[in-house]
């Protein structure tokens, strides 16, 4: 694929396949369509600057705070090399940017190599769910006294967060002790508000801030991705790095010539004229699995809106599906070629994958394999992207690729960038605001009701009449 | 057959909140929409018994196949106690229902407890990408001469599958020496064609025969998928039980008597009368986070079809999702709650998780948190998953549930068994044939053109040509 690119590290959209010449009017976005944008884009653009300037869209910001980065990098070289487990406790956006950082730079294997493999550094555990069958288990799996549990919330009072740190002091505090307890937990929360802060000051903890005007979804640069990342040995200054010239990259108000603008707007087209309300994310790169659903919460979460136009009810947002190359070729790619024309896909390549290896040359007889001999396995997973990104263009099946020259925290850095900005783009072109879950609290209310919850008794009786029900059931 | 139905330890499903009368009648099924259907859905059932007597269908009887359940518990027992990794090589049906028992049935970190609390059994690997950072990095975590390679492909010439078999026997080949290659690798494969049983001839491995009529996405009750599940300890025979019983379940021609069915007609009418075009699936059961993996290939794969009508192209089949509760509560649920009206939910619940822990008492002064401390966290899950299904169906969002007993081979067999049904019957209320995938064909072709294999270069000629075209790039 040629490019005419001039920093020799930096991520690039080829959207080539999203257009109207390559895959037909009827799937894809003409330049007439495009350029009918291109005032409003730049006004969007102009916007978010002012925006900025004033204090607003603090997770832009991020790249340049510098002040918590010398911190963490302390608290993480202060580990004690016993050591051996660190577990994130948290949930949604105080998991699954650390999640992604990890399988995204550590070792495919990490938990599985020797400690000396792994530089002295611990396993890691990340705790985002509330299952009792899960919780019980890792706890099993661990020694106390080899372990430090990092608790974030940023309000100090998400149920499934508490709830696996009081389990996770309780049995803590019966190993080690009370006294104990500020040598394996870490919290992350905010600096002054909220009953974790009251608790770690009780219980004289370390701590991290999470920054006021950054959701849980923009965090992953703020203490909350970057403490697990430097613990276990990623270099977060490089992370900022390439954030920092992602930023560089998105001032441009020319959207053709901004690659957060230009796909944000891309995919609204497609969403809004051609009717594709389905976004599946596909790296060819094993390691960039947690991406995509990293992206997935910051897609869905941010744009998933009820808003009022006109006194109509407008409900807003791709759904975001996360995908894996080459894997889901054989799970997914029949229903991306010949199911409804609603998805567009971008697929993430590498074009220098971490580690290489050859397919050893064997079997010269056996035609239907021998020909894999002495090519490379990066040859293979390359000429299967570029075949399936070709085979659905043909199909007018709208899709593109975002390609890393290779897989590093600064590129890394560039790719979450260059999606969060998207994100405020995208909110601004949808008219609705990005930074906010209204939906989610009617469910945490009914939650609260059935846990017993003192102000919540009514939200309890609503739960117990809808159960009382009649209910209809199979067999 | 089989005996009478267990009925203790039977699943069930719960549609109440996918009818008209909980969600209205623009998102949800009326009971004219329903009873107008029955007689059709009487027609299938009586086809797909017809088609069974005829020895069609053959993935239905697989529950009743014992032939090879003597020889592959044999074949678990003999393996040597040295071997400490047991690795899957296959892709698409040939890895996701090895993947999703393992998940489902095994302890939650597995790999990481000592071979004694895994009762002597290996440590269990899933090879099903072609990414070479991953498949050399796994190799550097195993020691050869303690690993057993499963090689799963039913054609023998599975590209990716094939390439990672040419790897893992050339390493293991560096290690143990040519002779010993049977003795650390076991293929299942087509019982006389292809390639792979070729090689197992001329190298003397154990073998398991990929049963004719059955396809990828319907093996995981073959060998294919029950190899790796009793080596790692798994009660096959329950599995198929439970298969069994939930085929007596199906037997009923009135789909409001038989699950599969009623499932199968009810997505089936919310995707063509009511637009619901996604359906997500989203256990709150953290082991069963790769069932829904499963079941994405099995929904997507089957009814992802392009038919023409009437000399009118038509284009079948819901986009599933994978979805996981609590956790993407904090991730998914508010474009679930508030994004558009185009999704049917399935939630999978758990009556009785496999163990239980309680939540501490904690901070009586702490009200936002206080009210947890007693609690168990089961109740939190269940009241997590009640909570967001009344408020989606209070939103207007069809939603139904799945509930099993408990979570152990019985249960899961039943659920498995049941969703290949309703794959079937999905399949002919759609008018397609669930049991093929020609939509990526095109894919392989170009692919095979761009490795030099022989006679496919006019598909290389193809691919260059497109690459050689003026791309559009951002920055």
């Amino acid at each position: 694929m040629a490019k005419a690119n001039d920093t020799k590290n930096r991520i690039w959209l080829d959207y080539t396949d999203l257009m109207a010449d390559a895959v037909g009017p009827a799937h894809g976005i003409s330049q007439a369509e495009l350029d009918a944008e291109i005032p409003r884009m730049q006004g969007i653009s102009w916007r978010l600057k002012k925006e900025r300037a004033e204090g607003g869209l603090a997770f832009m910001n991020l790249p340049y705070q510098k002040e918590w980065v010398r911190e963490i990098e302390k608290y993480a070289r202060s580990l004690p090399g016993n050591i051996e487990n660190f577990v994130v406790i948290g949930i949604g956006g105080s998991a699954l940017g650390n999640i992604m950082l990890h399988s995204a730079l550590n070792h495919p294997e990490y938990n599985l190599l020797s400690q000396e493999a792994r530089g002295g550094r611990p396993r890691m555990f990340f705790l985002d769910n509330v299952d009792p069958d899960w919780t019980t288990s890792l706890l099993e799996a661990l020694n106390p006294r080899r372990t430090v549990f990092n608790v974030i919330t940023k309000s100090g009072d998400t149920a499934e967060t508490m709830a696996n740190f009081l389990i996770a002091r309780a049995w803590l505090m019966r190993a080690v002790g009370k006294n104990a307890l500020c040598r394996h937990i870490v919290a992350t929360t905010d600096k002054s508000k909220g009953h974790l802060r009251k608790i770690v000051e009780a219980e004289n903890y370390p701590s991290f801030i999470v920054p006021d005007g950054v959701g849980g979804r923009f965090s992953v640069l703020t203490p909350v991705g970057l403490l697990s990342a430097a613990v276990s040995g990623i270099n977060i200054r490089r992370l900022l790095q390439g954030a920092a010239d992602m930023d560089m990259c998105c001032q441009a108000d020319d959207p053709r010539k901004n690659p957060a603008a230009l796909n944000a707007l891309l995919h609204y087209l497609l969403d809004t004229l051609k009717d594709k309300k389905i976004s599946v994310m596909m790296p060819y790169v094993h390691r960039l699995r947690d991406f995509a659903d990293w992206y997935r919460q910051l897609w869905a979460e941010s744009l998933g809106k009820e808003t009022a136009l006109d006194g109509r009810r407008v409900n807003t947002g791709q759904t975001p599906v996360k995908a894996l190359g080459a894997t889901d070729q054989h799970s997914q790619l029949q229903l991306y070629m010949e199911g409804p024309f609603d998805k567009v896909l971008t697929f993430i390549g590498l074009d220098k994958y971490p580690k290489e290896t050859r397919i050893p040359r064997a079997f010269p007889d056996m035609e239907g394999i021998a020909y894999l001999g002495g090519r490379s396995l990066s040859e293979l997973i390359k000429a299967e992207q570029q075949s399936s990104a070709l085979a659905l263009a043909k199909n007018e099946r709208p899709n593109c690729a975002i390609v890393l020259p290779a897989l590093n925290p600064h590129t890394l850095g560039q790719l979450i960038y260059m999606y969060e900005v998207q994100t405020a783009f995208a909110g601004a072109l949808y008219n609705i605001n990005p930074f906010d879950q209204p939906g989610v609290e009617q469910g945490k209310k009914y939650a609260c009701g059935m846990m017993g919850r003192k102000g919540y008794e009514k939200y309890k009786d609503d739960v117990e009449q809808s159960s009382a029900r009649t209910r209809r059931t199979v067999p």
